[in-house]
Parts: structure tokens; C-alpha cells; sequence
């Protein structure tokens, strides 16, 4: 992928790798003999050094390298060596890489050094509590090298699955998401990030990217940037990196570890950012300037096409697949054998909403060599309420709200609107004046749940569309509802006589069809397949009443007025 | 481009064309001898064979092929030749490509045969009328091959400049603006359209193209759509077409010419689209199903990057300062050599609306190695008017109207507001009441010309708001004026008492302020970033009360309602 992105900019990459047709070297056909590949290991030193006397600009797409000799051959590579040397040596050894963050002030969990020792284990586990995370500090990547020590009686038995290598603990995170931010460094030190995603491993290996991370909270996005920007500031060098944190339950995260590369958690940058991490990557490796992170479309996803065996057809078949499925995008990475485990290729998936998301992957998670569950399946991909049932969507774009439940026959043709549309929705009562606190939270966090537009009816003071939009950015639709004094005329004034600085766009007073409808055309705002479902709509309304009008000049009103 | 879609389905693919190095060579590193490219000319009938002997289908880039050839071996090539040899041969004479195209009902300019004699020509020109377009049937590509005759004078002149080759006539066609539609047809005679571009020739060469299509006339879009579909199905073969066509005054389209490939036209694809011309004109030819054409991204823009001269660092100039705009995307064809009037690569620039598509591109039409007139800047790259200067945006996404200009005071803080936001708009005066016709043009083309929202204000009787939502299906926002009687009640009830069916989101009375605010709200939906700035708006809003709540407390009520 990195060697697409720069072939893009006519730039010559050689590849160290084993074989003449390790994947990124089937796609760069050198152009000249000074460009040749190079066949071997990246854990060949000498094989580092004939590389390093090839290039301007020498970057590492895996931590597991000798760092010392990518150190001595740093100053011979005219833009140098990314990530820097003394940046791979931090990384490397995990439990470096979290006094390194700790040192530097980046959120990390507790953790100490131990002995592969029982008494060592056993009086870490005494300190850090159970089930204690056991890791070797080195060579350790998708999950390899991890070990869940629950009860101080499987302390030999952990020792002897980590192979006796240096080890280190840390006390358990009870993460409710584990989330990722990429970063991209300049080699002057400037940092970028891209949105944040939430990641879902499966055996401990990436399995499942989304983005944008959703959360009822509203902070969680802006505060996992500035800690993984921080945290890429305290190391060296130049280019992409994978930040891996963990989301706790009161908000806070933790940071889990930095991959110092392109990272499986940024694969969907390629069709949904405005520039692919792998061009980011390059940029940074070449003092160029830095792309723009911002996501392109609304809603995305990436799933991993891991091996389930070494039988390729069965990768073949969820390829055949996705080619059904509007907005996949598929890539094979070109491996001559399939493996359980290995990354064959991966798909991601664009849409314009979480829920078109999760209809468009679902078929995909169905179709993977190890199928999803149906937990997961539910998690990740959950189905749509059956239509016309009144269940509200788990990923909705349109918030019904309202103060009681007595305004439920003027909501429900909203709701009924959205349903003939088969726009997700969610329908719930909220009172400003006998829920206020959960007023304030459901218009705080309307927004980073995915909601996009808001429904509001009340009666009366109907002070709940304004307060709503009082504490949302979101557009809050307001449904006036008729009481049993003033004709509705009450709520309405109180919904539409919004002051300076906060609107309501308010409808008829009862009319909450049209409510449904307006939040359908602002929708279409975002997803223009709408605006055209809309024009079918009024053309059909105006058929309903063509067909009217010709009844009554046929059989003349008095017949009419009969019927 | 197609070689790289090839790549990420594991397709082999094997180059027939000169030199070693040629683009598609670069990135396609033959995995065996068996895949090995083949160094040679297209016009090489024995190269022809030899790649017919290896592949398992064959597909042509290039229309100036030797269809005999082709059909030879179609045979041969288990899943055939794409474009079919019959097709490429109804296509490489334009004139037999206009008689198979009228034959079949599409629309084409009037045109005739003619013989390379000054007899002949001056016939035609009787028969057409002048300026007469006088065509090469064959081998015209890139404006090469057309000659304008204005005089009859000019015959001799016509028929030496066009090299005695084989001619036709075609009527002038005295378009408003080129535009062009990829279809993409499956083996099975299966079509779908990429949405309508408009595109700009620069002498002759595909310069600038632009999607989605604006134009005032909503119906265009569908029709030119409907239109290069219906050409696509009389021709034999799969895989991509680009359909060049004019638009002319009357909103009527004539098709100029179809390529049987991927085309310039739909470069853009490949950022904009859930899938690009290339990998759709893979799946045609290799009968996978077909993959969406919407567009991912709410505008478009590519820009050719052709040699002005031999000097390559011209070329290199651009992509350097290109790096610089965000959502532009460089790709370098790899080609060894820049000449004058050479496709050297081009850029796609994505962005959330016309005008910020028309600030990213605008500096790169400056830096092209022949920068852009001021005249094409002004046309397609305009400039936002001065802030402050009152005057509308020629790209508005939001449109504010009035009644009457004495509705201004009223409205003029609507357009403060998205000023301060920097939303192109543009504001004038439309009356339901006095200017009816004009009110229904302005409905019915908003969206199409790439309006997201409309705000109306009215008084008294106050109609503009609902007779404009009910001829277009854009979220329109109704500000109430109050009259000189009943306190501005009877415009609020005008505009939000709207029957079922047709919303408006109406605000308080003379409140233009909360107009705005909720158009940029509305607008956050499809453009996010709006979102976070809105956000910012409110915490000012609360910071400007809590200032004056501060020194309300310090300084008491006395000397504070004093001031």
C-alpha cells in the first residue's frame, strides 16, 4: 500500500523482503538495475546496509528490526532512517515503550518489570491485583507474547507459554472499547491525527476498524486525539503512527501501545480521508507537507481477511461477496499462501451512516472464513427494527423526543414518515421539567452518538425543543402539541419565539408528520440520495390529489361529498 | 490506473506496449515468465497475438487499434476481447460512429459525408451552414483531426491541414458547456452511469472536469444520464464508456463522441466514487457484478497535468504546490519524457462544497505549467466576494430570499451570520405574490444549481416560504416580518401552519440571526466540521453572559442599568 501511494508520486521504492514476489514488490517494477529489490530478511544486517546504500530515505514497517544497525547506517541515508533508530528501540521493548510514556506524562496503566520467575510473578501479581496482564517485553505482536494470569496458581504454567523471555506486568485495564488514533510526525516535529476508531481484535489480532468512534460522550474524541498527538510527540523521527488506547468507562483512556508505522487501524484512511496514511507516511519520511486528515465520508468501516486455514478459496469467496456489497472496497495483499491468521487482504466499506454501514458489512462478517457470531454480529452489525414494530434503530440518524407520552399520537406520524423513508430513528419521552438531567445528557450527547437531526414536541411551556437546542449544535425540529387551553397556540410561541443566538425550526403545531419530513429534507443535506427520494414523494402527493380532483369533476361534488 | 485496480484483486496483468518502462509496467512486476510483458507497439499485429496467446481476456485503452486483429483472435481469448473488435470498429470511424448513433435514435448533430474535394466541402457547408465542423474520420483524438470552417474560403486550406484523409461534416453545434457520463456495461448488456461532469477542453485536451454537474435546469442530469445509457446498449462488449456530449441552451443534449475505455472524464472516480472506472471496467470485462457509481463526496474537481514544453520540472512545480491543498490527490503517470500537450498526470481535488472546491483548485490553475487565464479562473475557480461586502457567492449552498427589500433589515443578519461562518450564499428578492414565475424558477432549480438550504422571509400574507418548499424538496427555513399590523403573528402563522406534506422550519418573528444559525445547522449535517465550529459559537455565546453576569455581581444594579 505504501508503494502504491508512492508510485502516485513517481517515487522509486526498493524493497527489502524474502523472495522476488513478496507482495509490495509485485507492484513495483524497478526501473532501473540500481533500483532492484532486494531479496532477504529484514533481520539480515548486511541485507539492511546493501538497502541503506540504495536510497535517499530508508522507513521500517516493522518494529522487530536490529535498531542497532538501522543506528549505524542512519547517517550514510541523505534524509535518513524512519522511524528513527532510537525511536525503534523504545517501541521494541514494551516495557521501555511504557516508562518512556510514563515518563513523558502519556496516560499508561500501572505496570513493573518482572523476573520470569514464580516469586517475581507471584509478588507482582500481589501488587497489581488479578487477573494480571503477563507480557513479554520483546518480538510480541498480535497478541503473541501476552499472557492473562487470573489465579497465582498458573504462574509456571505462564512462564513457560511466554518461552522464558524478559517480561514485564501490567495491571488489568477493564476497557469498555479499545479505540486507535493514527498520527502523523513531520520530521520537524509537527503532528496530525486522524479521526478516532474504534478497533475490535478477534484472538487478539485486528479484526474489525470503525470510524467515527460514536460515544455518548461527547469529549472522548478531542481528549484520545491530544493523548495520542502527545504521545507521538516524545519520540523521534518522521512518519506514521499507530496509537492504541483503551476507553475506559469514566471517559479516560489509556495508552495500550504505538506501532511506529502504518498501522492495520488506518487502512480504511485509503478511500475515507482526504490523504491515506500511507501518503501521509511518505510525506513526513520526505519533509514534505503534511496532508489533510479529515474524513471524506460519513461512516466507515474496515474488516481484516484473515486466514482461517491454508485454503485461499475460502478468501476468494468473501471477495466474491463484497463485490455485491455498494461501497466495498477490496484488497488482496498478493500473499502466495494462505494461513490461519495470516492478513490475506482486507475490505473497507464507505457509507452515509452507521446504520447503511452496518447493512452493507453484515453480509461480509457472514461471509468471513470464521464467520462473525451472532453476538458480534448484533455488536457490530446490529439488524434494523423490524419495520412498522416502533422499536427504535440502534444507529439512528433522527432523535424523536418528546414530554410525555400523551404527545404519542402527534409523534408517531413523524416516526411513521421516517419508517416509509427506512431512515433509522429513535423514539423516546424526555421531559424537560421532570427529567431535566436527562434532558441535558441526551442533547449533549445527541451528536457523538451519530444522531443528526433532533425531533422535539411538547405541549404547553414546551420548553423542550429549546432547551434541547440549547445544549446540541444539532438542528432540533419542534413539534408544537395542541393542550387543552389555548389551541396549541401556547407551545407554539413558546417552541418558535426562540431568542437570538439559539433556533427551533419549528412546524405546524400538531403536525408532526411534517416534522418527520423536514428532518428527512435537512438529512438529505448530508446524503443527497434523499433530496431525490423527496421529489418522488411531492410528486406522488401531487398525483394524490390530481386523482382527486379529477374524481370530483367527473362525478361532481354533491356525489362526492357523499362518499 | 487499471493495472493498480488489478492489483488489490490479485489479477495478473500483463502490458502490451513500448519499452520496458512504460506507466502500466511500473506497477505491474510479472510474477512469472509466463506473465511476462510484452515490448511492443499496439499497432503491431504479431504483439497483438502474442499478448491474445497468454491472457484470459484482453481489454484495449485505445481505440486506434487494428480491429481485424482483435477480431481474429476474440476466439482465441477465453472471456473475449473488450471493448468487442466491432464496437472499436463502429467507434474508430467517427463518421460510421454518428450513422450507428442516429440509426439507433440517440441524438447526434446533423452531419454528412463528404469527399476530400473542394466540390464536396463546399456542398456541405451549403447543406450545414457555417461555421462547419469538418472531421477526420479517423485517428482524431485530442482535437486532432477537426478543422472549423467559417469562410468557404478555407477549403483548400481544410482539406490540406486534415492530411487528405477520409473526411465528414457535422453541422456546428453552438453548445453552453461539454459535459460527459461513464457508463459501465456488464458482458450481459447490464448498464450503470456515473453521475453527469461537466467537462473544460484546454486546445482541444480534456482539461478540467467537474462533478456533480450544476445547472439551473434540474431535469439535465437525469436526461444526459438516460441519454449516454441508451448509447452504451447499442454497442457490443463490456467494460467502460466515456460519453463526451453538449448541452446546449435549451437544456438538450447531443452526443459528441463515445470512447470504449476508461476516459479522462471519469479520472476523478478513483477518489470520488464508491468505485472507480477502472475496477468497474474489470469487473465488466471479467462479468463480476458491476459496483456502485454513486459519488462518495459532495464535490469534485480534476485538473489535467499537461507538459507545456520538454521541461518536467514544470510538472514537478504543480505537484509540489499541490501537496499543499488539502484534498488534492496527485497521480504521476511515470512517464519517462514531458513533451508540450502530454498527459503527464493529474490531480483530483475532493471538497465539501463548489466554493471550497473552487479555493483549492484556484492556486493550483495558477501554478500549472500554462497557469490558467484570468477569464478561467474567474469561470471555474471564482473567488468568494469580499467579507462584508454584501455581495452573493456565484457557489451558494444556502440562498436567502425576501419578499421585498423592505424585508432587509429583517434578513440582513441571516447573512451576517454565515459571513462570520465564511458559508457562501447568495441573497435577493423574490416575491410569491408579484413575481410568481420567478419564485417557481428559483424553487425548482435551487437544488441543481447546488443549494443545500433556502431561507425565506415574508410578511403579512407570507407565502414565499411555503410555496418555495412546496416546489422544492430542500429543507427551506421561514423567517415571520412583522407588518405594520397584528404584531408579525399573521406572518408567523402564514409560514408555520403548513398542511401535511410540506414542511417549513419556521423562526421566531424578524429573527433573520436564528435563520442563519439554523441554515448552518442544517448544513453541519453534510458538512461536519460546521458542527465543531457551532460548538464554538454556543461556548462564546455562554461566555458573553457570563461577562455580563460578572460585572452585573461586582458592580451591583444600579450603576449597571446605568450604563
Amino acid at each position: 500500500m505504501l508503494a502504491q501511494a508512492a508510485s502516485l508520486l513517481n517515487i522509486n521504492v526498493v524493497i527489502l523482503d524474502v523472495g522476488a514476489n513478496a507482495p509490495a514488490k509485485q507492484v513495483v517494477s524497478p526501473r532501473s538495475p540500481g533500483l532492484a529489490h532486494i531479496d532477504g530478511s529484514f533481520a539480515d544486517s548486511a541485507k539492511i546496509r546493501e538497502l541503506a546504500a540504495k536510497v535517499d530515505v530508508l522507513t521500517v514497517e516493522i518494529e522487530h528490526v536490529d535498531a542497532g544497525v538501522l543506528q549505524d547506517v542512519e547517517r550514510a541515508v541523505p534524509l535518513g532512517v524512519h522511524p528513527s533508530p532510537s525511536t525503534i528501540r523504545v517501541i521494541q521493548d514494551k516495557c521501555v515503550q511504557k516508562q518512556h510514556l510514563a515518563a513523558h506524562g502519556c496516560p499508561v496503566s500501572t505496570f513493573m518489570e518482572v523476573e520470569a520467575t514464580a516469586a517475581s510473578v507471584t509478588s507482582a501479581a500481589e501488587n497489581l491485583g488479578l487477573p494480571l496482564m503477563l507480557k513479554s517485553r520483546t518480538l510480541a505482536y498480535d497478541g503473541r507474547g501476552n499472557y492473562v494470569l487470573r489465579e497465582t496458581t498458573q504462574v509456571q504454567e505462564a512462564i513457560a507459554a511466554l518461552g522464558g523471555r524478559p517480561l514485564y506486568a501490567e495491571k488489568w485495564v477493564p476497557f469498555v472499547k479499545e479505540i486507535a488514533v493514527m498520527v502523523v510526525r513531520s520530521a520537524a516535529g509537527d503532528v496530525a491525527s486522524y479521526p478516532v476508531v474504534e478497533t475490535v481484535q478477534r484472538d487478539n489480532i485486528c479484526h474489525l476498524v470503525f470510524a467515527p468512534l460514536r460515544s455518548g460522550d461527547a469529549t472522548i474524541a478531542a481528549r484520545a486525539r491530544e493523548v495520542a498527538e502527545a504521545s507521538v510527540k516524545t519520540l523521534a523521527g518522521a512518519g506514521v503512527f499507530g496509537v492504541e488506547m483503551f476507553l475506559m468507562h469514566d471517559g479516560s483512556v489509556f495508552i495500550n501501545e504505538i506501532a511506529p508505522r502504518p498501522h492495520n487501524s488506518g487502512h480504511y484512511t485509503i478511500e475515507a480521508c482526504e490523504t491515506s496514511q500511507y501518503e501521509n507516511h511518505l510525506r513526513a519520511i520526505l519533509s514534505l507537507p503534511l496532508g489533510s486528515t479529515a474524513l471524506k465520508v460519513p461512516s466507515v468501516a474496515m474488516v481484516n481477511l484473515l486466514g482461517a486455514s491454508d485454503d485461499m478459496s475460502e478468501i476468494n469467496a468473501v471477495v466474491a461477496h463484497a463485490l455485491s456489497v455498494p461501497g466495498a472496497a477490496v484488497h488482496l495483499y498478493g500473499k502466495s499462501e494462505c494461513r490461519k491468521g495470516r492478513k490475506m487482504g482486507h475490505i473497507t466499506v464507505v457509507a452515509t451512516s452507521d446504520a447503511e454501514r452496518s447493512l452493507r458489512i453484515r453480509s461480509l462478517l457472514e461471509h468471513l472464513p470464521t464467520p462473525s457470531s451472532a453476538v458480534e454480529l448484533d455488536l457490530y452489525a446490529p439488524l434494523a427494527p423490524v419495520s412498522g414494530s416502533g422499536l427504535s434503530s440502534r444507529q439512528p440518524l433522527v432523535g424523536i423526543i418528546m414530554g410525555s407520552d400523551s404527545d404519542l399520537p402527534v409523534m408517531i406520524p413523524a416516526a411513521r414518515i421516517l419508517d416509509r423513508f427506512e431512515i433509522p430513528y429513535e423514539l423516546t419521552i424526555v421531559s424537560a421539567h421532570r427529567t431535566p438531567n436527562r434532558m441535558s445528557e441526551y442533547a449533549l450527547s445527541a451528536a457523538s452518538k451519530g444522531l443528526r437531526v433532533i425531533i422535539a414536541g411538547a405541549g404547553g411551556a414546551a420548553h423542550l425543543p429549546g432547551m434541547v437546542a440549547a445544549m446540541t449544535s444539532l438542528p432540533v425540529v419542534g413539534v408544537p402539541v395542541k393542550g387543552s387551553s389555548l389551541d396549541g397556540v401556547d407551545s407554539l410561541h413558546s417552541i418558535v419565539q426562540m431568542p437570538r443566538g439559539i433556533p427551533v425550526a419549528t412546524v405546524a403545531i400538531n403536525n408532526g408528520m411534517n416534522a418527520g419530513l423536514l428532518a428527512i429534507r435537512i438529512l438529505a443535506v448530508g446524503i443527497p440520495g434523499f433530496l431525490l427520494r423527496m421529489d418522488g414523494y411531492v410528486r406522488d402527493q401531487a398525483d394524490e390529489v390530481m386523482c382527486k380532483a379529477k374524481r370530483l369533476e367527473e362525478i361532481g361534488w354533491v356525489q362526492y361529498s357523499q362518499k
